[in-house]
C-alpha cells in the first residue's frame, strides 16, 4: 500500500518504479472534475518566472475546482523582501493547501519541503530537478509505446546542462532493459556523475553522430549558443543535430519524438505533420500528470 | 441557423448584421451563472499590458464559472521566449478551451486562430482590430437608443489612429440608413481607404467645428500629444474638441455620449452628471457582451 | 443592530468596540464554505505590490467561492496610464462587486469609497492606515488572550513610522484598562498626535529599555536602518531590541509575541519554538478575519 497523502515531490530519485507506475496509472483515469479539489488553494510560487509551467499547473488544479494564488518572477520580490525563504515558506502554508515552487537555488524546494507542514512540488530548482516534467515524459512514454521498459531511448543536444535528460535518465534506471544511446556534440556529454549512476543499471552508448536508427523513443533537448566559447564550433554543431524531415528517414515509424519545448530550430517545423512527432501532446499530457500527483498528494488516493 | 461553436473573433469584419444582432440579442440575456461554462479555462495572453480588457474578459468568464490562466506583459517574455507565436499558441491550445490574444503585431491574432484549434478572440492586435470593443459599443448603443439603424451618429477626436472608431465605422455598413459626422483636426481624418468602404454604403460628412447638433450618438476618442509635431497645434486643437457642459448643450436631449476609455481631457468630469453621458455604462456592457461571445463560442448557443 | 452590507472599510478609527467585537465573532465561525460567496469576483488594485496582503485577500474570496481580477505593482500602470483614480475605481466597480486597494498616497483609499458606489477595503495608503491587519491583531489577541480588555500589551521597535502598531494603539482605545508599554530607541517613539489620543482613555507608558515583565502581549516590529543618520547609533538599538530565547525569559509563560512580519532579525528563530510565540499563527488568522469581513460587507451578515 503506498502512501501519497501529504507527501512532497521534490527529486524523481524519491520515486520507486511502483510509485511512478501509480502515477501514470492514475493520470490515465484523471478528467476535469469540478468538485475533486473543490475549495483547495494551491500557492504557486515561481522565483523566477515559467509561464508554460505555471499553465500547466493553474489549468490541472482549476480543473478539479481549486484555485490559485502566486507570483512570477518579478513579483516575488515583495514577498522575499529580506525574508528569509524559510519564513516566506512558514507564511504561505497559513493560506494554501499545497505550494508548488521554482526557484533558481539547487536545493531550495528541498529547504521548502523541510519547512511545510503542507506538500511541496518542486518545479525546478536551479539546474537541479524538475519531476512533474519527468513523471509527464515517462507517462507520454508508455502511452505511445505502451511500455517503458525494453525500449531504445536516444537522448539528443545538450546532455550537460539539460535538467530533463538527467532527470529522465535517472527515473529510466527503474526500469529494466532500457538501452540509451546518448547523442551529444563533445563538450555537451551527459556528465560523469550520472553515466556512474547508469552503469550496471542498464545499457548506455555515447556518439556524436545522428544516429536515430532503432530507436523507440528519440529525446530532443535544445542546444544553446552561450555554451560554446567559439561562435563557429556552435554554427558546426547547431546544423548537424537538427531534425528535419531527412533526418528523420532514419526513425522507425513506431517511433516517438519528444521535446520538453520551448525548441528554436533544433527540431524543423516541418518535422511537426511526421506521425512520430509528439512533443505537443506531451505539453498536453502534462495537465493530468499534475492532476493525478495533487489528487494524490491532496486525496491520498 | 448561425454556427458559432468552435468560431474565431478575429475581425469586425467578419461578422454579417444577423450575427451582430444575435451577440447583442444574447449579451441582453445573460446573467451571472456560475454553472454555464463551469470548469473551462479561458488562457489571456497579452503580449502587452491591456489591464482593462483582461479585466472584462476575466470577470465574463468567471462569473460564467470558469478560471482563467494567462500573462500580463512582462511575464510574457517567458512563454515566449525564442519560440514562435505558433509554437506558443499549439502550446496553449493544450491547456485551455479558449485563447483571448493582445499582441502588438497587426495579423497576429489571425495568425494565432489559423494554428489553434479552439476559438481565438482578438482583444487587440496592433493598430488593427478590436472587435470586442465594437460589440460592446455596439450594444450599448442599441441599448440606449432602442435601435442601431437610421441613427445620426458623431466621431470625435483622433480618427486617424484610432482603432475603435474605424473597426465601428465598419460595422456600421452593416446597417442602413446612418449617417455619419466625422469630426476630427485636419491631421486627424478618418483614412481614405475607410472612407472608401463607407461610401454609397452610409452617409458621412467631414467637418473640423465640434457640431453636435442633431446627432444620437457622440463617440469621442482621446487626442495624442505625440500625434503632433508643434506643440502649439496641438493646444489649439485640444482645446477646441473638449466636450464640456457648454459644448453639451447643443445635444439632443436623448443623445449618448460613449468613449472607449480611459479618457484625458477630452470629456470634463462635469459631463459626468449629464443624462447623456454613458461611457461607464459602456464599460460595464463590455462584461454581458463577452459573457455572451464567450458562451456562443464555447456552447454554440 | 449593525449595518454591514455595502459598507467601506478605510480606517479602524470608522469602528466602535461593538463591531470590532462583531468581525471578530464573526471570524471565529468561519469555515471554507465555496457557496457562500460563490459568483462574486473581488477586483485586487495594488498600486504598489504587497504579496502577502494580496495572497491574504485571496485566499479569503476563494475559499468562499469567489474569485478574483486584479493587477500587483507593475502592471498597475496599464489602467491608470493618464488616467484618474477616480475614473479608474469608476470603470472598475463596473466589473467587480467589492475593491481590495493599496496605494502609496495617504487618502486614496477614502477617494476610492467616496467614488465607489460598491464597498472599498483599504489594504495600505501610505504610511496611513491597514485596518484588516489591526482586526486581525485583535483577532489573534482575543485568541490567545480570550480576552482584550485588562491586557498589559508592550509595543517594541519603530512606533514612529509603523502603521501597524499606530492603527492597534488606535483600536485599543475602544477596550476598557489596557496598560500600554511603549519600547523604542529614543527617535522611533511613537508620535506625539497618536500619544495625545490614548491620555486619559488608557495607561501608557514610554521606556528604551527591552523591558517585558509582566506583558500578555510584546507586539514587535521591524527598525529600519534607513532611520538613523548614524549608521553606529543603528547597530547599538539593533541589537538591543532583538527578542532572543535570553531576553524572552522575561516573559510570562501565558505572554503572547505578536509581529506583522516579514521580521528580518529582530526576532531570532530560536523563538519559533517558544510556546509565545504567535506570530505565524497571526498570519493565519488574517484569513478568517478577512472572510469575515468579506462576507459582512457583501452579505451584511
Amino acid at each position: 500500500m503506498l502512501r501519497w497523502q501529504g507527501r512532497d515531490v521534490i527529486s524523481i530519485r524519491d520515486f520507486t518504479r511502483e510509485e511512478i507506475e501509480s502515477v501514470i496509472a492514475k493520470a490515465k483515469k484523471m478528467c476535469a472534475d469540478h468538485e475533486l479539489l473543490r475549495g483547495t488553494v494551491l500557492a504557486s510560487l515561481f522565483f523566477e518566472p515559467s509561464t508554460r509551467t505555471q499553465f500547466s499547473f493553474n489549468t490541472a488544479i482549476q480543473r478539479l475546482g481549486g484555485s490559485v494564488i502566486g507570483f512570477a518572477g518579478s513579483e516575488s520580490s515583495s514577498i522575499a523582501k529580506g525574508e528569509t525563504l524559510r519564513d516566506t515558506i512558514k507564511v504561505v502554508e497559513k493560506y494554501a493547501d499545497l505550494i508548488v515552487i521554482r526557484h533558481p537555488l539547487e536545493g531550495s524546494a528541498r529547504l521548502a519541503a523541510d519547512v511545510a507542514s503542507i506538500p511541496v512540488i518542486n518545479a525546478g530548482d536551479g539546474a537541479n530537478q524538475h519531476p512533474t516534467q519527468t513523471f509527464t515524459d515517462l507517462y507520454t512514454i508508455e502511452k505511445f509505446q505502451k511500455k517503458i521498459e525494453g525500449l531504445s531511448i536516444g537522448m539528443l543536444g545538450d546532455l550537460k546542462f539539460g535538467r530533463t535528460v538527467h532527470s529522465l535518465a535517472m527515473a529510466l534506471t527503474r526500469f529494466e532493459h532500457i538501452k540509451l544511446r546518448l547523442i551529444s556534440p563533445p563538450n555537451l556529454r551527459m556528465p560523469v556523475p550520472i553515466l556512474h549512476e547508469l552503469e550496471n543499471v542498464l545499457t548506455y552508448s555515447e556518439t556524436e553522430q545522428l544516429d536515430l536508427r532503432g530507436l523507440d523513443i528519440v529525446y530532443v533537448t535544445r542546444i544553446q549558443r552561450e555554451r560554446f566559447a567559439d561562435i563557429e564550433e556552435y554554427e558546426k554543431v547547431r546544423g548537424t543535430y537538427v531534425l528535419d524531415r531527412k533526418s528523420c528517414e532514419q526513425l522507425k515509424p513506431t517511433a516517438t519524438i519528444l521535446h520538453p519545448l520551448p525548441r528554436v530550430n533544433e527540431i524543423a517545423p516541418e518535422v511537426d505533420q511526421l506521425p512520430q512527432a509528439k512533443y505537443f501532446d506531451q505539453v498536453q499530457n502534462g495537465v493530468p500528470v499534475r492532476m493525478a500527483l495533487l489528487t494524490l498528494l491532496l486525496r491520498g488516493e
